[in-house]
Formats: C-alpha cells, structure tokens, sequence
C-alpha cells in the first residue's frame, strides 16, 4: 500500500458511525456522520498556500484531498457537528511507505498540523500528529473497498497516557443522495 | 511478541468498555464489564481435555489461561452479563509468531470453537475463528502494559461481509477489589 493508493481507495461519500471512550470516566459517544473525500488538483491554490505555510515546495505535494463531515453525536443533541479540511502527502523520496501529512485544520486542535505517516505490512495507514498538548495516533484500514475501519488516540502531549480512544465503521455510500 | 509474552501481559483483571456497531442498522451497543485472565496449569485436567477433545497431545499446550467476564450492557437494562471460558494455545512448532487457539466456548457461538492466531510485525495479536454460520477476526494490542485495545469482526461465513465490528478499551485494574 503507498499513498496513492490509499487516497484512490478513500474518495467517495462515506457513512460513519463512530464510538469514543473517555477512558478516565468510562464515558460513551457516539456519532454518526457523513464524510466526503474529494481529490484535489495539485495547482489548486488552498494546497499551494498549505505547502508554503510550511516551506515545502508544492511540486512534492501527492495526492492531495478534501475532506468534508457533518454529523450528530449524543453529546450535543440536535447539533451538527461539520467541518471541512485539506490534507496534502508529502511522500518521503526514499520510501514511498512513509511520508508527512499536511493539513490545514487539525483533528485534536482546530489549528495547521503535520502529521507522520507510515503503512503497516498490513496495508493499515498509521498517523502520528504531535500538537503542542497532545499527540493523536490515526490508524486506519480497509476490510473491503467499501469498508474501513479507524482507530483514533487522543494521548498526553508526551505520548504516554491515552485520554480518548474512539473507533469508526466507515461504509461507502453507494447511492449518493 | 510471542504467544507466552502475550498471555503474560494479559494477565489479571481488567476493565472494558466495548462499542459495538451493528453496520447494517447503524446500532450502537455500550458494554461496560470486568475480564479477568488467569494462569491454569498444563496438568489442569479440563485443559488436558480440551486437547484431547481436538485429538492434540496436552503437551503441546502453551500457557493455558481461562478468561472470565461480567458485565452490563445497555441493550438488556439490568441484566448482567456473564461467562468463562478456557483457551489453549497450541504453537505451531517451525514459527513461534502462530498457532491454534482452543477454546470451549466461543465468542460468537457458544460451542467448543479453533482459531487461528498470528503475530504482526508490530505485536499485535490477530486471531481467526471460523464458526459454523460465522467467521469471527479478533485483534488485540497493548498501548501499554496497562492498556489493552481490541478490535473483533463478525463476518458472514464465506468470510466477505462484516456484519458487526466492535471496539474495547481494556484497563488494568491495579486495585483489585
């Protein structure tokens, strides 16, 4: 599995329903949402502007997309929660396995992050993004091209103590409405 | 990560707080329960009968253990949920990252059930258990050696589709009550 791959096997609409464990008081959420990933071009300018924010030059930019979600968690009753952010790959040259993630709106802190990334032997997309109090690790994988599954850690900013540990099943919507 | 190390590890009491989601009716059900895993001896005579039952030389049994469990679910109010079951490993001699598992009562079928194990490169333990109208896929990790993750699929038997995927965050209990 390389990035590319990965980015063509997660564009589409996607319905998700996820569940999210504070694990220091045993408490649930739940969310179902609806994401959509769409392909950016490389010379869309949000990517070009992403890119120099963070002095790489544009041209290294793989793949780049956007992601979209709206959805309701019973939390918040009645409130949509929606958002939208774009991430570019940056592979790493020398291992098209591994590479840094560009985004301009972060998932533990609404600000710019840089995330690291690798693939498992499995195939399973590893992401590890530091943010200046806490430290999010994302894996996510396919059990089939229209299923995939994530786990997402929310930890301590030294990586050590896990704070939220949530899981999402993620079906291809079909028939987009 | 070998099945010793990893039977080692997961000894003791835990407590888990499990998510599962039911993909086609986009469900959710919460399950707060305590596990607690115990060393048995290779002598233990129901582990000497497990073996036999499968026709496989007790000897070859690596660190027996039985799991016990209780917990509450939010789908049955009140209700507790309960049960115990003895596993057996059985290493496959030429690659010591797997082997079978024996257990004689099942996760998604109360009956004597044998899954397949197996290592990954980052030690995380993956178990296959084919049933008789099921096919079930566990996986397990330690974030730490005080917290566990476990991530458990049941699929149709022909093994496509994935009828429900479910998420535990499992802490040790230092202080056992």
């Amino acid at each position: 599995m390389d990035i590319t791959e990965f980015v063509e096997l997660s564009l589409g609409q996607w319905r998700s329903q996820r569940s999210a464990h504070n694990l220091a008081f045993s408490h649930f959420e739940q969310v179902i949402s609806t994401i959509d990933i769409v392909s950016l071009s490389p010379e869309d300018p949000a990517v070009i502007a992403l890119c120099e924010s963070h002095h790489i030059e544009p041209k290294l930019a793989i793949h780049p997309f956007q992601m979209t979600w709206e959805g309701e968690s019973d939390w918040e009753e009645g409130e949509i929660i929606k958002g939208s952010t774009i991430l570019v790959p940056i592979s790493d040259p020398n291992d098209p396995t591994k590479g840094k993630l560009l985004r301009d709106q972060g998932y533990a802190e609404t600000i710019p992050a840089v995330g690291n990334y690798h693939f498992n032997e499995e195939g399973t997309f590893i992401l590890l993004t530091p943010y200046d109090r806490a430290m999010a690790e994302e894996r996510i994988w396919f059990a089939s091209p229209n299923l995939r599954f994530r786990v997402s850690l929310i930890k301590t900013s030294g990586g050590t103590g896990v704070v939220t540990a949530s899981f999402a099943s993620e079906i291809r919507s079909l028939n987009k409405e």
